[in-house]
């Protein structure tokens, strides 16, 4: 038999999930609902693995520990819920250095402390290559109310992200490429923040979130799948910055390519009533529609389809 | 510098644990324990690794998530919690056939459903070789007399077990050296069965409480050391198998190194007080004494000290 894509691994694992359970939230979400004595805690669990999210030539071991607690903290930040607690696993090579672990966990301490999640326990295996990082991050949600899932999402509503996209992505490629002069986008590859200073102004607003960490293209299509409506993005209103646009002209690539398809950037994606206006932090770059699909109206007006993973240009 | 120990890890990773919050229990237990609208949740996070904990030449994919599931599930017992949520995160190689992953989540989801727990999401990622599985377990304790920590054993008290130790460990070494005939010491390592059916009867009741996943002589210096006690073991009071003393002739070793140095038979160790000697699951096996250490009394009545991990024969 043929070996398997992660999505389809996903699409297995998803399979089994909830199996039994009666909660809050329909699976596959960014993180899992459960109430307990009243209270709901949001509850996700995450991997970053050597090899696949970072390498150690470009990605220093407290910068690892940093981006897996930001991302998995992410995921609890995009259902609504603020991070409390943290277990982290780690499976480690055994030439593994005193060094090197104080710099891990420096990085995990940091970012736990800096989001506000405290580190209550963890694992610890000895293996083979590569090294991974596995933390499990739960928050409370304020309310049921307050649970915001990818599914409801409505026409009309206006399509808003937190702060700029791509970003993450084109520091990795400066990191990658050597490319000098992009300090401040390799900071947003090698120091993620996720967005919990977000939650209590968002959670009651937002009719639909998730956190960008695949790229814009396909957390679009997320939430348009989960809310069975269609999205437009004008690109006139996509913040691009100037490092951007020069990154991505030296390493040849299109700024679009690295917004759309670009992830880690872990800002949140998510959509308002237009009542709702006055209550958006950060850009509104589109409007959902009743049509599925994803779609781009470019700058002269032109609307075309966009691809589920990444960016294609029309040719 | 030097490499690390899988002990010298665990160290490192405690000094991060805990930090900055206010937990009902100290770090390093079994498992974490957390708050939520006045109840209280065990939450452990678990990981089995191919070539660390298992190889698939000896234990089917089927097994390897059963061993995953119950191993984690029983961490939360081990603190008087009943498992109740699980969330899976597996790295595996891109080799990984769409059957081996049907057989490696249907051993995770029938131990989940024997235990009571539900399967509410997790994390896929496709990585290089090997295979783990890091389960994360949540359970709720019924109250804040019931938690058993590893830290009330008072001199005086008995020291139980819940079933026959060491099985699982003769199990793994007559499937790895191919000895026939020990098909239920092989079900011990292969289909282990964490002891929920026995949390509400031992919480209650249970002055400290750990499972056995690394051997009676590691997990009983646990308890020693947080309850700032000793212990004897009786060495006539330690239930031993027929096939048990068979495999270790047949093997060439002592039934006794396997019973305090084999790991993984997911058994309840526990202590009461004598009053509660009525409400004893298992075996009674020694004493709690004010004098540190852990000693093992042999047959003729000699008392030795055992080492903190497996077990020296007395030359």
């Amino acid at each position: 038999m043929d070996g398997l894509s992660e999505k389809e691994l996903i699409e297995a694992l998803l399979r089994y999930r909830g199996s039994g359970a009666s909660l809050p939230v329909k699976n596959g979400d960014d993180a899992a609902v459960i109430e307990a004595g009243g209270k709901l805690l949001a509850v996700t669990t995450d991997a970053l693995v050597q090899g696949v999210h970072f390498e150690f030539s470009y990605c220093p071991p407290k910068n690892a520990g940093i981006k897996a607690m930001e991302s998995a903290a992410s995921d609890v930040v995009a259902m609504g819920g603020k991070p409390s607690y943290a277990l982290i696993a780690l499976s480690a090579p055994s030439d593994l250095t005193q060094e090197l672990i104080e710099e891990l966990y420096g990085g995990l301490e940091a970012s736990a402390k800096r989001i506000g999640c405290s580190i209550i326990g963890g694992n610890v295996v000895v293996s083979a290559a590569p090294l991974s990082l596995t933390v499990t991050v739960l928050g409370e949600i304020q309310g049921a109310d307050l649970i915001c899932t990818r599914a409801g999402a409505r026409p009309g509503d206006l399509i808003c992200i937190s702060g700029e996209l791509g970003r993450a992505a084109a520091g990795l490629r400066a990191l990658q490429k050597g490319l000098p002069g992009f300090k401040v986008l390799e900071r947003a590859f090698l120091e993620p923040r996720c967005r919990v200073d977000l939650v209590e102004k968002l959670a009651p607003v937002a009719t639909s979130m998730i956190d960008i960490s695949d790229g814009l293209s396909s957390e679009l299509y997320h939430i348009c799948d989960a809310s069975v409506c269609g999205a437009v993005i004008d690109q006139d209103r996509l913040p691009t910055g100037e490092d951007l646009t020069e990154l991505a002209a030296k390493s040849g690539s299109d700024p679009l390519a690295l917004i759309f398809g670009g992830g880690e950037d872990y800002e949140l994606l998510y959509t308002v009533h237009p009542e709702d206006r006055g209550a958006i932090a950060g850009y509104q770059i589109g409007t959902i529609e009743a049509e599925k699909g994803v779609r781009l109206k470019d700058k002269a007006g032109e609307v075309r389809e966009l691809p589920r993973i990444g960016y294609d240009h029309f040719a």
